[in-house]
């Protein structure tokens, strides 16, 4: 288990899920979300490994691109419980980033 | 550079950074704080690729030992900028989680 998360959910359109594609790519999207589409929040979402993946994405998007432009409204941690291959249940941390527009 | 931060300030008593040690060190060290030394609030602190573990630290210790006792209070995330051993300026995310007694 790599703890990635599926980025199938249609209706999570303001919603990135930090995973195994370049870096860039997820701050891309981040920054489209905010121009494009002009969503007032954006929402990172990670799982376990992921979750350090999720801050600097989010860290890049508001000091390198976006600057002046976004604050961090809130950020939520848990945990999730799961069975894994061998029917184990493990537990695995996940974190929400809540991006908004200043 | 692996991003782990040196434990040796002294006036930061009630802070957990988190590095290579064992997991279980650092939940133990959160949960000593509240209950040997009775501090009211304890930071956990991580840069880099410990960012994973110490929201990891948090949700252990908060979900499996100190249940119904301690809560997330507020969570800040940011980067900093150093020069690596090559002399390049590169930034590392932080975070710092503040726990408190319930």
């Amino acid at each position: 288990m790599t703890g990635e998360l599926k980025e199938t959910k249609k209706d999570d359109e303001n919603v990135v899920y930090i995973g195994t594609k370049p870096f860039m790519n997820y701050v891309t999207s981040v920054i489209m979300q905010f121009t494009k589409n002009a969503n007032k929040e954006v929402i990172v979402k990670a799982r376990g490994k992921f979750i350090s993946r999720a801050v600097d994405v989010v860290e890049v998007a508001r000091k390198r691109f976006l600057v002046n432009q976004i604050e961090i409204k809130h950020i939520k941690i848990d945990s999730e419980e799961f069975e894994n291959k061998e029917g184990r249940k493990v537990n695995v941390s996940t974190i929400e980033i809540n991006l908004v527009k200043k």
